[in-house]
């Protein structure tokens, strides 16, 4: 890949660890689905100096473009179009109709607040936000602060300011790429194909022994940069290639969905949430959710149009709730213990009958770090699929690592079981 | 401050935005609360040459100590020890005794696996991540993969290399201070100590106004380092302070006080979580939730102990399950519709009745994007609180954003009406 790109986010919030940073990892990858290679991220704080070492820095690991994001609020700290024009050694301009074009924003906001605020310092902000180093182009806001498009000044590479309210970033990334000096810094990018397989209950050590075999046996293997990540019992596998690997990408793929096609669960860049939605299709669902507390149902709401299958459920938290709303026997509950098959069967059933659907999953489980027992310690967790006209299901999963962890892999073990029922 | 610090996150995955780093704030968070400046986080894929280079950008900014987390696996693509050992001209040597160690633990996972492992990948995995450099220190692991911390060298700072699962890292953690190498880098750091004052619904420019004030009025305001940051709408506002300005950031956090004293919820560092969580002891609660769909549920349940007083709740997502579940007569859901304050207390009294609680919130909103009208637009949520022997309070606010945005919104919002209503 030729083009080379660098992203520097800045913020005290982000780099003391106290807002977790969503630009950099959504930058990166619109430029790797471009074709564009990022070498490296880097945070610093509201520090121009800071800012100017990193900016420094990305020039001489010789990247085509650097982008930045955040600092360009209306106030004194937010410095980032003042740093990068005077490390480009140019002057700041104000832009008269940039200027205008923010004033009528901040009107309309301001028209909205219950507090009266000072005009002085308003002004002032705006001024500062529409201030364009010579020779740039601004990129419209859609918040109230404007980006900037710096083309390569002798050896620094083109700079693209962008602001750090995600989705003001996101919403000027078009009319960003279509800017003058992006476009020229981006021109002799070559296009890359990226191609990801995912599987559920796999190993690393065991897709590691595939690859090594691959290696071997897929000519051109060499062409394919792979990279494989383990998150929350999912492995994914994406390969990113030029068009002239196509064929042994093909190969390789054949040969990990021969090896490990038992436990791949997409190979067209679908997620387990994609899959379960389509296959939620003409179906109505519902849960009964113990040790998850809430967590299968927000997971299923969070898409758009899951209205159209999603009932709705109970979080059987106590054992009360258990009994009064799933029907699930007292005398169950005390002879098999709340964490049990037969309870999560019964929270299935329940759910299932009392709100009138066609699928519903259980979950009850001890997520710790109390409650444990030698029989069923910490991460010991049931889980039912109850279907019409169908036996339910249970099974049993114990669960590795700390509280927050039990959950979350409860809830994609769930999903997980939802598709395999629905398949 | 005078001991400053760096962090290299090291993983493609990261690099690429498909997994969100959790090292990089976690391990700033630590440093910057013992007194320490964090000036750079960096991240670099699982190339050699870009990680030397971030680590070369860092020495040559002086920092006292470099932690890099991550590229310690028994892998090839793993290459964190050689590379800093390459850089700090160290030989890498193998240590018996460590070797020992790790395959110990190997052999305990391995005896666990289902499928056969090659013994001697394995074996070369174990002996690659038992190599040491000369004269640094080993940091014995939790998982498999040992730290290493390696002393300053030359115009190389200290540098401590931890694993990249964030448990492993942070289980790590109080060892690694401990090593020699990093005991002495950070031996200069000055205490200093962090104040944080939390606001809802108070906006960045009012806050801004009062700090303006401030800067006039408080003696040594320039002493104190203030961060702002908004989030989900609460108002985080973090102070960082040497001993001897105690006097003016007592006067600062007076002047936020008398000023913003309305929305302020905390000042000695406790969440809205913490808050809600402390009100609770000694009652129970039910959730009645249609937009959030189980994320009020989910966030009370996500803390250890929270069986004491979550007694659970319905994800009434449809219609049907609202009336069925939670008794909200059809007829009202039709005069006024699902989304209004009537049906929303309706569905926290039918929860709180049906469940047998002291206290009950309800949501019932538009998500969207799709189900806006003129009078309900999408960001309308409605919310419901009933408790024993009181009115039942509802509120509807407009939120601003997406799905995702109005969700997350609305859950925060949900937090501080409980908090209110147990105060």
């Amino acid at each position: 890949m030729a083009v080379r790109a660098g992203v520097v986010v800045t913020g005290t919030e982000v780099l003391s660890g106290r807002v977790t940073d969503q630009n950099g990892p959504w930058v990166a990858r619109q430029l790797l689905e471009m074709g564009v290679d990022v070498a490296h991220i880097t945070v610093c704080g509201d520090r121009p100096a800071d800012l100017t070492a990193q900016l420094q820095f990305l020039a001489d690991q010789r990247v085509d473009l650097i982008v930045t994001t955040g600092g360009l609020g209306p106030t004194a700290d937010d410095l980032t179009v003042a740093t990068v024009a005077a490390l480009c050694g140019r002057e700041l301009q104000l832009d008269a109709e940039l200027e205008q074009h923010i004033d009528a924003i901040v009107q309309r906001w301001r028209s909205r607040m219950s507090t009266a605020v000072d005009s002085e310092p308003l002004n002032a902000g705006i001024r500062k936000q529409a201030l364009v180093p010579d020779g740039a182009q601004s990129i419209a806001p859609t918040g109230t602060a404007p980006g900037v498009a710096i083309p390569a000044t002798g050896p620094l590479p083109a700079i693209l300011i962008l602001p750090g309210p995600p989705r003001e970033l996101q919403e000027m990334w078009p009319a960003a790429l279509e800017s003058a000096p992006v476009a020229a810094a981006l021109a002799a990018r070559s296009e890359v194909r990226q191609s990801t397989i995912r599987a559920y209950g796999l190993s690393e050590a065991d897709l590691a022994a595939t690859l090594r075999t691959a290696e071997v046996e897929v000519p051109e293997f060499g062409d394919l940069e792979i990279t494989t990540c383990l998150r929350l019992g999912e492995l994914e596998m994406v390969t990113r290639y030029p068009d002239s690997a196509d064929a042994a990408y093909a190969k390789l793929s054949a040969q990990v969905a021969e090896t490990h096609g038992r436990q791949i669960f997409s190979t067209d860049g679908s997620t387990i949430d994609d899959i379960v939605a389509t296959r939620l299709s003409g179906h109505l669902i519902a849960t009964a959710e113990s040790c998850t507390g809430g967590m299968i149902a927000a997971r299923l709401t969070d898409r758009a149009g899951s209205s159209a299958y999603v009932t709705g459920g109970v979080v059987s938290y106590s054992n009360e709730v258990k009994s009064d709303l799933l029907g699930v026997p007292a005398e169950m509950i005390a002879e098999h213990g709340a964490v049990s098959e037969q309870v999560a069967a019964s929270m299935a059933e329940g759910v299932r009958r009392r709100v009138g659907v066609d699928i519903a999953v259980s979950t009850t489980g001890v997520a710790g770090p109390g409650g444990g027992t030698e029989l069923k310690p910490v991460g010991t967790v049931c889980f039912g699929i109850a279907m019409a006209d169908r036996p339910t299901v249970t099974r049993t999963l114990r669960l590795p690592g700390d509280r927050a962890s039990v959950r979350a892999l409860s809830t994609t073990a769930a999903m997980h079981m939802l598709a395999a029922a629905l398949a």
